[in-house]
């Protein structure tokens, strides 16, 4: 029984040396939101035993789910401890925020009543970069998500070039693909807002409209990834963002495989968007 | 020691179905043509020992090249023969045409004067699946081809729906994207005709307009298989095909990976599309 | 024992759809050198059972030893069997001619008495092509050799750049570094010639001052691999081509790995030289 | 049952032996300096769990970069926990000094008001090497480094040859090589000094000069690796050292591989600089 005891003292070496670990639970008490906000957090297998700093990849999860989607559906921790064992990963921090996509979603309201952007990038950054070890600089800062996630990988990578090496949406809502789409959609969602309000937010919310309208300049700023299965519903937007970056000529990878809107096709996903944000954090 | 010499003399069958036969220098005199065209066969491993008949693949070379672009460029008979032997094709045969696409290529030109596609279904395919042990009729025939022979693969498949279960453009040329586009390109192509001619033309050999034009079930009688790599400068007719299809409920496989116009490209979806087409030989 | 008759008579349909095959004593009747010249050939494992043409490597042994060296030391038959079933190589076929390097060489002598490359050119090749189901164009046809050979890769290729599509030398020699040098040879070589017919031979020997001679636009038609041991005899030579050819802004490949002079060492060439001809041969 | 428990108590021994550590974030106070300067740190697996002191590698970055280039994008715990458990490394503590050289680097400046040479050797070392449990010996005390870390690798162990037992410059700047090309240098440079400052400094820090005026006796004390691709930029300095140390006859690998000047390059370079090293900490 002692010597039982004893194993379990010296399993945690063990165990960490081959292992990452993933946390469900965390949470940040958010100013701007008025509420605390839960978070995720998958932690390299060195992470413990090593005193170094980490590159961070952001990974969103898409609407009706949370922050739990990725550890619990993603398989984050099997996936990305894989991906470094074969060195197609290098090891990295992964913070999975909890969006609240059921009801209100990544991006700050057009009225400004619900303003998760602003969290985004004022208090969950700067709260999970100080609490672990991350190198706190856009060449080591990657951001990716599925669905809902994956639009808000594309507008925090639109609106904020300066913030991400690489963005990597997958499966993506690319927002309202016309001003028209965009006002038959307002009745069915929860959308308060003056007309320019609406306006105003369509111009910043759909990605097609984004390449038409942002600098080449600043669209060339972002490594992107996009990804989305030949029997995803939301394969229209993805195939005109692709589309539309060739034609604006800003270099950018576009995957099409054999799926739908599903976890088995972002689980595939995972090991190619870690290898992809690798190559930047590795610079080649 | 009996067995012993039964198990030799099984042996060399063994050993043969390891290897298929590519000729590349048959060709067919054409009464249409006025001339004698070129073209290329696979024969699977267990052809000349067994007595049976086979699945046919018709795989169409791109502008530029001939019938042996798929023999020494696309290494058909050592990607074939593995994939027969993973279990991932059907033993099947293959018929590679010379199409001549430097000076003509795969379609009636609009005046008549050149009338390959006449030739390719009127004399082509009734001497090949006469000359080896074909069978002969649309539930075992299956289209695919690069580039130019993926328009071809294309036009063929949507101008006779009866004739192919299964059609494969890899690459596409998807013809004209709009008549505007077209009457841009006739400067530039070997292309006679009248007013009338250039746009029954056109209405013929632009693929997003037949996917309108065409009724649904027609379109439906094919299996598609589209594939085009990210960096492939025809990305953009391939994706609208994949939209379009996509509107009209037709079922059809999309696939893009990492790549360009390139035969590194083709050898790997090579593999895909005999096992693509061999479901349907397979009958799932 | 009839049945084992049988088999035997069922094995060589076995062993051809897996193995090559390597003839070392066949010859051409040489006008020009008033002589019989030796060569060897490799034809790749799909030879006999196929009716295709193939692309060729030329493979040029070193001095002292002659057509038969690359079959008995350099493993010709089992390296190429196996870079083809890796795919790593493309089939093809390989000849290997004798040079008679103990008296004489590859090259014209000064005086004009032994003519080999005039032979090479006008007689060997085109036997050789016509004999074997050889592509008989520049795009596949590739020269490849060691040590004296390895001069000979480079002298053809510069020579004659509108023959070769790639050039292989291994640890060769270059040919002399200084019109100095080459005068401090002559009294140990079988050189007669006058002043004149030796300065036009350093003229067209020496690979660096090719370089600097030939027009960069012809430099260019060929694809060149470099490679020679860091323990090798030969070493300045070839580095000095590797400096010499990026000043020049000519594309080439240029290898060092541990090890000498040696066999050993062109064994783990061959599967190098083999991949990279292949590359040309497939067309990227 | 006693033996199962006796192994799960030797597990842990086991699981700690399979990763190393790294810290990145220490520090030396120099009085030579007149600063603090960081190093990171590479312990092996076994560091914590034995008693025994270790072989030391000094391991320096390329300019514009710092200590944590071989942590980040060198992976150096990754490649050297595999290195010593595929048997190819012996275990060996491996220090990252931060050479600052986006200003300044690793020599002492021509009018010695930078004086990062002398820090190295006068306060680095005797620190890490009481700091850590380190063999404080010239046998088992090697240099390694990129670029201008190769300079630094190949300055300091031509100067010093009685401090290390082997060094490793990869894609290394060789110095200037010649009097006339560092004058052309000397206006793009942070180098104040007067004119026989400014000579001295050439002669001490032109690599192919040092060959040419160091004793060969010194020179052979070290063992020298070189490494540099051949589509580095840095390619004819490290292709002369190789020339100049043969014809001196100094005993020296020197390795060409595919590859510029990279990361990629430098993480498939570290299991080779690792292997060479271990060589003479292993006593062959």
């Amino acid at each position: 029984m002692k010597k039982i005891i004893l194993l379990f003292l010296f399993l945690p070496f063990l165990g960490i040396s081959q292992s990452g670990k993933v946390m469900d639970n965390l949470s940040v008490v958010s100013k701007i939101l008025g509420m605390e906000r839960k978070y995720a957090v998958y932690l390299p297998p060195d992470y413990y035993t090593s005193e170094r700093s980490y590159p961070v990849l952001y990974l969103l999860h898409g609407a009706g789910d949370d922050h739990t989607g990725w550890v619990q559906f993603g398989e984050v921790l099997q996936i990305t401890d894989k991906a470094i064992a074969d060195g197609k990963s290098t090891p990295m921090i992964i913070i999975m925020p909890d969006a609240d996509t059921k009801v209100r979603g990544y991006f700050n309201s057009p009225d400004n009543a619900w303003k998760y952007e602003d969290f985004f990038f004022d208090e969950l950054i700067p709260e999970v970069e100080k609490k672990f070890r991350i190198k706190a600089s856009k060449r080591f800062r990657a951001i990716a998500g599925l669905s809902m996630g994956g639009g808000g990988s594309f507008m925090y990578a639109l609106h904020r070039p300066d913030m991400f090496s690489a963005a990597c949406p997958l499966s993506a809502y690319t927002g309202p693909l016309s001003m028209e789409a965009f006002k038959a959609q307002l009745a069915n969602r929860n959308m308060a807002g003056t007309e320019a309000q609406l306006e105003a937010y369509y111009a910043k919310h759909s990605a097609t409209e984004l390449v038409k309208t942002l600098p080449a300049a600043d669209l060339k700023k972002v490594r992107w990834f996009i990804d989305c299965g030949d029997d995803d519903f939301l394969f229209e937007g993805n195939a005109l963002m692709h589309i539309a970056l060739k034609k604006a000529e800003i270099p950018h990878e576009y995957r099409v495989r054999q799926g739908g809107h599903t976890w088995t096709y972002w689980r595939e996903s995972l090991p190619e968007v870690l290898g992809f944000v690798s190559l930047g954090f590795h610079q080649f």
